[in-house]
């Protein structure tokens, strides 16, 4: 038994609170447990440079900590002036996690910024994020009349070895403790979008990569019932 | 009669819930119309260089607005590497509202540190900003049995003269419109901490500052009130 | 008697020296008894990208210590590469305060430059240099037939209460030990343009804060007095 | 057949040059095909601050394409003053690549740098990179006599699958035209150390995933028995 | 005959006011022409950390060009975030003209800041800044009774040739216009500190380099000996 | 007798390597003794902004030392997001050297980009760079049939007085222990481009400068008969 009395195979509690905010195009406060992640999207006309008179959009993300989100306080990166090397690898993450299902023709010479802030910090947040962030561009899509865009949802949940374990959607106390872990994001068809597999300790085997892959692809389809759920909620 | 109905010496719907996460020592999120801002207090162990040995404390500030909080996005500070001087300006001001308030020899050699992040910006962002921030530190203070470092309350609120009539807590409409504008900043015994009065347009009259003070200390003894409510609601 | 033997309600010396430099547009160098400040005032054609086609011009000031102006060196904020909190602070203050007395209609489609480069720094820099600019932008504008871009002059200046007695235009000093400062820039019709009053170490009174008031706007007065006369000597 | 002639399972040409440079601890010049990295190791005395008196040591990589090894000239990062989110994925990649089969306690209070530069890109930088690193560390440490820092060997290469099939070792035309592309990283006992896939263009199946996974680990093999050859040339 | 009426030998007008701020340790105002810079030293106690315990002091130069001092407004350095190539290129020249003249052991662990703020420039200002930092330097040191640090004088000037003729001392029209330009710095001794030639146009012969050695070296005597002068005159 | 055994007026054992690499527009590896740099050169449609319809190019160069390639490591300046002094001001001497024989009318609206990366530094690398990128730039206009803009050769060499006597072509050791330095940058006609001679530790007389120059010349012409038959060869 894990120490919230969850089952290996059990995702923490999951909430998705959809039009948090008023003024952004599209918004969703996530829970994952004690995690909570703000997420954004917005739709500025225009696009990149090199985009110009190609008639295709462009999606950018970025991800932040705000600084007492992790308890023991962070330094605010825009006061160091610099992102830190974690930050750059998470939001080029959810940027690849959100493209595949992206019709960036459908969009027109638009960018969609998803913006990912985490309010408090405890394992899993870039996981959170692309999971929030698919419901807050779907809402800013839809309002604009644009929702074809997206061609399908997109979930993201971690799992890692724990003790040996094969453990799902792991804490901040359980991250540090596991010995591999790994995060996936799948698409809402069951197909694989990212797979990142990594040997904090010790290096895994392929009979071990793939329990974790069994793992994650059951949380992610109960992940994508709460997503349809909020979506479905303020449509109506 | 003003845009959403309020009269000229009216604030907007303030709600202030504090321990609004659970990992930071202290926060609050105060809502000022549509206005939204989340405030935490994080109490570090020791303090910058030039006070080591002293006995003495600090206290620092950050404020940031998040991407989509403007509705129309902004840049991103921590991506282009640069706060701008608005944010700096902000954050100083915030540092300066609580430090006449706090016995810096009371919290002993530790660093009070303040973060306030706009969730949603509808005008008077920074004043609420202080107004929430006392809310978290005061929780921050409390939970470490530091509450006397806080010898007072601090409430702030905005006013301006818009088309010629003196206006209290402006949204960011009214900001947008108004030929002058104050930011006061008062503590619970009345006094005032911080007066910042602009000539946006036009300079103003010594009559026309004794009018913009005198609503705004009737707008902060509200604010007070509610923020004394806050704290003993979550106290209890 | 202040340590300078001056009455408390007496300016330092004050003198102005208008086209100090002769390459710059205008330019003034200001001293308030130590403290000198090198204004400069350059025209630029064109205006930011947001004012193309507005037919409107543009203000912008900057603000500077050189690096032995303090005494103690202070590091030079090229080579930290970042502008202190305070420098912001300030040079947004030197725009706000010119800006309301500046016709950018009548300045056309150009930019006004304004920099304020501390050469020697003995308090009350902020004001020096407003009260120096305001000069060299009158002597730019002179020269390049834009004067009436200028529809009245603007000058500042501090006081503070210093062990309970309220002092004019602080010297470092005084401005150290002072429970409160504030500094007012004026118009040169008496009417305001900017009111920062700052608990330093205590909050204030109504009553201080009228007393203060009624101190620098007899001392913006005589500085105003001093910038007439120094503008007439060089065109003459 | 693929346009260099190779069958899909083929690696590209591969030379490992170790000692390429005489000062350095340990050097190695790695070809894969047309892409030419060179590795460098370096053994410093101290770790970061958070490591003094563990007893423990600290592994650190850096990455960069030198600004002509893309043909197309890319701009310098040193010269921009900010590192690339690929910059910093990478190399944060290559640290964790090394770090499982690395003993930090047999390294003692040391930092051992790697440097990745490419000298000429032509598709998988970052997996030859890997493969160099591990020849620039093991020459650098045996001549420290700290050959027992290493544990095991570590390998790395891209595979991907283009038009529909799945093809190893990808050079840059390739890789713009995989659906597809997967980063494997591997310990000479052949377990993972790193998986990346990532769905380019659409997302994978689980099938895919396997096949691409049995592809690398041949290479992988095949990369391992070269770095030993080098290993032992230069022992001997 | 140049534009001002000089002989190709002659020095500008050559104004050095020892003393111009009462505060830095020392300082001077040095005018070539209307080219005018002002030179502050500054001595810190502490030296950088790699001489610590060495009992030898450090020597630093920083150079900058106030924004208005080019006439067409030059961007600030300290809000673009960046120093330019020619600042240190310049900077690191007045440290190299100042070191073989000072003992750093007579100095003891003290560091000497040396500032050059270029007021205005017409033309040789990083001679004119070396020339006026030995005064400066003169000047702190003396105060300090640490006038044994400097152990001889330096002067420097530059020289070029224009449509063919050798001249003496460039203003800004005719260093636009030369073929090549020199700047020399030379110890009271007669001895050369520091030459650089620099082909702008075309190269230069040997014949050519020796004639413009020769010119500047006259120069350089008699800006020594208005160096000598502003010292004394203080001293006195 | 020099620690390798050479002659005071010999060159270290020169290799220039061209074509080094087969991307790039222009490339040379150069070694002396066991400095060895690459170079490279590349042209790019277009030119700065302020050359747009000029008819003419523009040529910049950048200079770079590899981490490792001082033994004891480097910072990455890409890593600490600043060039340093001696980095910019080698960039702007290797700039300086190459436009006196470049002409930029030849080239057209195109930018010559030449890139210099120190693989292993041991002293005279900003000379063994300036000669080796004659060769890359050589290369690389040869290939885009622009040969002619390249109106001569150009070769550098360092010199120095080392316990007393003149020596060529210094390594790390004698760099460190010289008198005085100089560099010197010819073209194939025998005219001189830059001559940068500083006083390492003491000034130095006319006569020592000469007899630098001459040995430096005689240096220079063998480093360009070593160009020369290395552009040769690949030419064949």
């Amino acid at each position: 038994m894990r120490a919230d009395g969850r089952r290996p195979e059990a995702l923490r509690l999951l909430e998705i609170e959809p039009d948090f905010l008023e003024q952004p195009h599209g918004s969703a406060l996530i829970s994952c447990g004690k995690t909570r992640v703000l997420c954004t999207a917005s739709i500025d006309e225009g696009v990149p440079r090199w985009l110009h008179g190609s008639g295709r959009g462009w999606l950018t993300a970025e991800y932040s900590l705000l600084p007492a989100s992790t308890g023991q306080r962070t330094q605010r990166e825009a006061s160091t002036g610099k992102q830190k090397g974690r930050t750059v690898e998470i939001q080029r993450l959810i940027g690849r996690a959100l493209r595949p299902v992206t019709d960036l023709g459908a969009l027109g010479e638009r960018t969609l910024w998803v913006d990912c802030d985490v309010l408090q910090a405890d394992g899993g947040t870039r996981c959170a994020a692309i999971s929030g962030a698919y419901v807050a561009a779907r809402r800013a899509l839809d309002r604009f009349g644009l929702g074809r865009t997206l061609t399908d949802s997109v979930g993201a949940v971690s799992a890692g070895i724990v003790a040996g374990e094969a453990l799902l959607d792991l804490d901040y106390l359980e991250d540090s403790a596991a010995e591999v872990d790994i995060n996936v994001v799948m698409a809402g068809d069951g197909r694989l979008i990212e797979v990142q597999a990594t040997a904090e300790r010790a290096p895994l085997t392929r009979a071990q990569l793939d329990e974790l892959l069994d793992l994650t692809a059951h949380g992610i389809e109960e992940i994508e019932r709460a997503q349809a759920a909020a979506v479905e909620a303020v449509r109506a």
